[in-house]
């Protein structure tokens, strides 16, 4: 089969051809100074796509999300500090799991139905009743497709000692942030999903107050390698172009990750992500248009992941396998209980991507037994997409 | 715009990714051993692709597919030799033009109506009132979309001192050759059709029949870097894993043919027309819903490029661009007195490509106005690649 | 500048062509078959490459090698376990610096003398003392470019209950490893250094006894994303051509390394360990035949990275500038005491590089004054590569 | 053996690394806009490699050298016409070769001695004595190493209705040209070569008086594919943006074209060629040390590529294989004549090249028996490169 298939999964994605091509880069170490330009640069870069001001720290670990995921909390925390996590699925409770390896009180909040999100309120509530060292929010979770409000969070503990640690790995470069404005003070991703490269890298935004919170929180509960306070350093020194050694730097990914920044700029932060609340609506409409149900409620759709029910008596595995076969990956549900599948719509994804993805839904759908017409759902798909003039 | 582009002209195509990385090669020069093996294992290779047995000589050289038609011509004629040219549209005209600047008596052929082929009776009848020293077919004529039939033409001249000289440019990887059964006595194409490599190759084969000419027709019409003669000995000495030099082989397409024609063996020939011919039905269809006509008759029609007739209130211009600014490429008609665009479908093209492409036409049409149902174009190449399993 | 440079330090190194096209590879999720495959392969020959049996399980993790040091020892520690740390250099001092932030005891022996290894018999006399729960090696220290005999160590610690764990961030595929005869339980590395891969890969090999320390130590120390129970579980779903998710897998260096372990195995670890010997004797003769003195006792000294002090009145900082300038990339020293330089030569490495950076060498000396005569250092290094048939 | 090899023949060469990346694009047909945008600039800076004005028309066709020179004399010859051919080797000749075919009065000188140049005056003295339509001189005749002088030549036929052919395969990109100043009318080379592109390229630049003499030769001898009236329409076209249609553009290696160009000229002309000067000095001192002979007299040596006489007692097959053995690819002598190897130096040759090609001669030389000391090349090619500031 050829190799020309559409990775619709939430990450990685289908990387832009020049994005690849750099990742083949040769010549180089991690002192060159062609290197440290290219670092210097993606990090001058990546304070823009987060709409970050300058006091603002961007940190690039070779390593996956996960591990950003460790580095932003274990860096705030000590021994009894309080947690309160925010879960609308997998990755939420991920914090969980990850914490309970570590001797902190943690609390956790869930909508009370599964693809709804936490309202605001009822976060604001629990802050305003017990004194949380960190809250964590899942931007989107990627596991349900859901979007989590922010701001209003990110309002009601800016003048508290909390910080607020926002797990991005599938929403920066591909939904709206407003790093200060939404008081987010630890923010982090992955390389491979809306920035829109191979996976590799960990990487992590702090702000002035949690810069200044990592000073002051003697014996910290980081491990070595997650070490915030050395990769601080490290992302300073590069800054100031001069390299600087800790653990060795991804050079390869990081010059990709120059090449997609560069892209995301050139497009426009306005335009990209406008083009993703477009494209995922025409996906949207074109599954319901078959009378498939989305998982998430409307109005907490994320714009870069869509999580779609499949009738009971389509098996999922088979349905997956299918659309698969036809050289579109989509990606399982990730929640033993409900019978559904995601799509992830992100990076460079645009009109063709998302026609192709309905298209072999509706095939493989029609495959195992589910009664519609053909073009049903391509139909609405198209209509969306000349509405928004693709 | 994203660069992630369909490339549905006839020409170049989208190619396979593990192709294009080997455009990259390096540390070779062309007499290199590991350079001699990929050209002497493409030779091979090239033979395979169109059913030729070891008496068939393919020749490789740096040029496009026009240098390679006025190679597979100039070689086999001297002073006041009859040629008789079959043509179905701008490329069959195409050898009227490149004769013209030789010294060679040229008859010509022309189906009555644009868009049929040439019925096989018509040529033999031509080839038995008059002695011919070549007679040329375009197997796919790219202008029109044409398929011609060969293998009639092929069996009246076996026993007769004319040449067949085949254009399968735009057949070869994607429209079934047997070149002996076929009784082709020269076929040439270029890189960059259905044998799936950019393009930069003019690829020839020449039947024993032709290379008995070669040696024996002194004083052939071949300008100097066509000479065939000298090419057949750089074949044979790369084959015999010797290099040899008349002109420096485009070393890095080279390897990139090589990696393709594993590809397109590892495929199975016969998987590989049968995609093209299912596609292509997909693609028709689809239009056809639309209320579109084909340029060629039903039963002529190629599988590896289509022409389609717009609405005479649709602008030609105006429709492919809009369609190209989707990030579909289609090509314009290349005959002015129709007003229709092109699509090629070959080499890597599968079901997510057509569908995409029937869409973005869907949804340009819909904007110059044309009147249908968004959806009418796609249920129907829906129905079409799901009757063969795609 | 030309972008053809000779990337001489210890890590990243000259990656093979072939290894770098790979990391373009395209349309690949962590889930689809053909990573599957690449994983599953790649798993197989890490194997190889240390000499490992079935039963010894390879582990890839996005992350550097400081990344892997962690999860070397972290998961098999639990609150007031005993280690012994033996450094000849800053890379084994991290070892001590990583576990100061963990709950346990540490001694650490060294050589007397900075560029001795520690002999054998002291450590062996230090676990017979104390009962030990780990004992860290460095195979090679990249800092001093000290080789620490290993095998004696293993021999004696087989029957206890230690774990030997060897650092072999700067030999695995450089330096000849038996896993099993060696007697290691947790080795380590990253990508880029003698194993030919683009940095970002964290790879380790426990062997049955640290896989069964690592089911019964529970509450072990490690961090959340380098818990190697998971990555154990994970690596043998991909060994069984399933794929599992904990964190997603850096899938394009991952399909890189599996091109990169498919030339070592072809080269064969018999030659490719005896190249590296080779060429680094030519590197260290050529130098001393200038009149410089290695870091590391001629006994201890390692064949993929060398250290070479330089005249106490060469100005290290201006003369690796002078160096790298020339388009050979050397590295400064990494400890501060000491006037000196290091160069790497593994993986790729070739007469060509070696002789390249002794005539940098040269040249940089003579700009800086040092006395001696062009090609002192050259004529030495091309009797060494002569005799051994380079 | 390793992939990492030093290309040092004549063409091809030793690509730059993004040069090679930028082979591998994708998504763009030959009517893209990235594709126009990028021949409309690769044209505008070929026009600057050489110093050209406006008026001189670059042209670009998919082929190797051996077209183009085809292309450079055909297009401006008719029936009976006159050609004075200056050769320096086997490419001069072949200038005679080729034009055997065509129906035209050739001249020939030749220098008395091989390895010298013809002298200017002697050139001078034929035109002045006959009416000739074209002089073909070989700016660098590869076989030789010679370089031919081409100003004086050029003044004298300014005024004449004669014009000036150069073939510039091994000089244009890596030997000074001032077109318009030495009287150039029809310069042309090949990709591969000095201007550090692969193979598949052929380069043409037209004067004015050539421009003017092309649209006034009616029925001239150039076959169809390189008739330069139709290529010098596509060009312009491209020039003024729009894309136009003769023979398929090699669209990858155009691409990459552009990059090369762009790496010229940010190097700076003046730069590049006294780089190519000081290179080729070091070599030649180098091997002159060794007691070797240079084949060109030295006042006629070529920057681009070196002619080098091996002792009599050491076999050419024998030797040029031990030397590629050794990881750099040299060349064998082109005349049978002379027992000479030949050296390529060009495009983004460097001072560790030379040094690494010094150093595999002298080993080779030395298991072939010839009686030297080991360094004594080496120590005077640093020498040179040392008085250069490499």
């Amino acid at each position: 089969m050829s190799e020309r298939r559409l990775v619709m999964v939430p990450g990685p994605i289908n990387f832009e051809p020049s994005v690849l091509r750099e990742m083949a880069v040769e010549g180089l170490d991690h002192t060159s100074s062609e290197f440290v330009d290219a670092f210097a640069e993606s990090l001058a870069m990546l304070r823009k796509v987060v709409n970050a001001t300058d006091g603002y720290q961007p940190i690039v670990i070779a390593g996956s999300g996960t591990l950003a995921m460790e580095a932003s909390v274990t860096n705030f925390l000590k021994k009894d500090s309080k947690v309160l996590i925010v879960s609308n699925g997998y990755f939420g409770d991920r914090f969980a799991e990850l914490l309970s390896r570590y001797p902190v009180h943690v609390d956790m909040i869930k909508p009370e139905v599964l693809g709804d999100a936490v309202s605001p309120e009822k976060i604001i509530a629990a802050v305003e009743k017990e004194s949380y060292d960190l809250v964590t929010l899942t931007h989107v979770d990627t596991s349900t497709a859901v979007l989590q409000p922010v701001r209003e969070v990110g309002k009601a503990l800016r003048n508290k000692d909390t910080l607020l640690v926002v797990d991005g790995v599938c929403s920066v470069g591909g939904e709206e942030i407003h790093i200060v404005e939404d008081g987010i003070d630890v923010l982090f991703t992955g390389s491979q999903k809306a920035l829109g490269v191979p996976p590799g890298l960990a990487i992590l935004w702090l702000s002035p107050k949690a810069l200044e919170k990592l000073k002051n929180v003697s014996n910290n509960l980081s491990p070595y390698y997650t070490d915030l306070r050395k990769w601080v350093d490290v992302m300073r020194s590069y800054e100031s172009r001069k390299p600087s050694y800790f653990g060795t730097p991804a050079v390869n990914l990081i010059v990709a990750l120059k090449k997609s920044l560069e892209l995301i700029l050139k497009e426009g932060l306005d335009r990209r992500f406008t083009r993703h609340k477009q494209i995922s609506e025409a996906f949207r409409e074109g599954v319901k248009a078959l009378g498939l149900q989305l998982l998430p409620k409307e109005e907490n759709v994320a714009h870069t992941v869509t999580a779609v029910k499949l009738p009971p008596n389509v098996d999922l595995t088979s349905f997956v396998s299918s659309v698969r076969g036809m050289g579109v990956l989509i990606a399982r549900g990730l929640l033993k209980e409900v019978n559904y599948f995601r799509v992830g719509h992100m990076g460079s994804v645009n009109a063709n991507d998302i026609i192709a993805t309905v298209a072999a839904i509706e095939r493989a759908l029609y495959k195992h037994g589910y009664n519609f017409k053909f073009g049903d759902g391509l139909a609405k798909t198209q209509e969306v997409l000349f509405k928004y003039g693709f």
